[in-house]
């Protein structure tokens, strides 16, 4: 009997046309794009795990994925082979065999992600899919102001649920803001996040941009653990998942 | 009777699902766009004139046209009806009132134009609307040396021919490159460009940057004036019309 050897894989993907990263009936995913181009190769169904289940529309530079899969043949052949079959909205940009005992969610020990906001009158066609358009102008001092308060480990029970009911408790290492013309990223590094806590995040610190809110306002919304708090709604295509770390084993 | 007021317009588009800017029955284009867009405001057919007829697929951020209307109000509600009635993927950037003699072609002085290349042994998903992949390495400083070749006064006959038979020759004052991770940026700006000058030129770099052509040899091909040369191919998505500029009068 031929040995499965575990693969680790990095996955980039414009997340326009998916209903997210986790396999749903009859929806296009991104895990289902990936499994199907597996088969294709493998001649039976792989499952493929993600690290993180990004949202409908919701992109990824640098998305981590596991599966196991029986390959006599150099791993970049796979990794040829697999890009072949997938769209071109996915793609493969690493494989490596890994340890058994490697899994791309909980092996993680962080995940950095960014949020991309385009400022401007009038929104703009050549952003319109990376990036959320605000029209009122930004304070991005006040927005890093109130930004630091994330650093450190809170309840962060006000930006979002946790997908089975355990705890809220998180830590965030970094949550920077960065401006060149009229885009603004936030970028924010995290031992891991609650569904939506990165989206959640910005748009109370779009309203904290704008006056709506006082970066001490931010900070009691945060320690408050209450997710019933006005904030305006930014779009999923600004978010991309930009990386997963993993202890060196 | 009122008196029509010539509007000066900068319009940004993603191209990717039009069939250039320039009118066609039947087919989808900026031009049909925009001037469908006014008509809905103004309730008959305005023509819309613009500076550079992008081809099927190519971007501009700084697109300019002209047009006649009668308006009272502020120009600023036009520019918000007519981006009401606008695609997600055209935006009117700016309007602004001109003289009678103002021609969005004609009057141009020079126009700037950018193309981008993303280097990876993988096509990436969120570049690809925006940028031409290139799998093998390219040498950024032997394409940088050869496009210097571009800039004065020559006959650019190797790289297009133009719209109707007239001369071919055309002034280029800045051909340079710029990279960053793996992007790299070619910025061309010229008094104005023969039917796909700058991808014919952009493709012929990329030979340059390949070692499949030396500089000396992009510059003996733009001294032939010959457009029969072995090139790449390369996509109309990496090419973005930046800026039309016009004498200050």
């Amino acid at each position: 009997v031929e040995k499965a050897c575990r693969i680790k894989a990095i996955i980039e993907y414009d997340g326009s046309r998916y209903k997210g990263f986790q396999i749903q009936p009859h929806e296009p995913t991104v895990q289902g794009s990936l499994e199907r181009g597996l088969e294709a190769i493998a001649g039976r169904h792989i499952r493929v795990s993600g690290a993180g289940r990004t949202d409908t529309g919701v992109h990824a530079r640098g998305q981590v994925a596991h599966f196991d899969i029986c390959w006599r043949h150099p791993i970049s052949v796979l990794a040829r082979a697999w890009n072949a079959k997938l769209p071109d909205d996915i793609a493969v940009r690493d494989l490596e065999a890994v340890d058994d005992d490697f899994h791309a969610r909980f092996s993680a020990s962080s995940r950095e992600y960014r949020y991309t906001l385009y400022r401007g009158g009038v929104a703009s066609p050549l952003c319109a899919r990376n990036a959320h358009h605000v029209r009122r102008p930004v304070n991005v001092t006040a927005m890093a102001e109130a930004a630091r308060f994330l650093c450190g480990e809170h309840d962060f029970a006000a930006f979002g649920r946790p997908p089975h009911g355990e705890n809220t408790v998180r830590v965030v290492y970094r949550a920077v803001f960065r401006q060149s013309g009229d885009m603004i990223w936030f970028d924010i590094k995290g031992n891991a996040f609650l569904r939506r806590m990165v989206r959640l995040i910005m748009g109370t610190l779009v309203a904290v941009g704008q006056a709506r809110l006082t970066p001490q306002g931010f900070r009691e919304i945060l320690l408050s653990k209450e997710i019933n708090h006005p904030m305006a709604t930014v779009s999923p295509g600004g978010l991309c998942l930009m990386r997963v770390n993993y202890a060196r084993r």
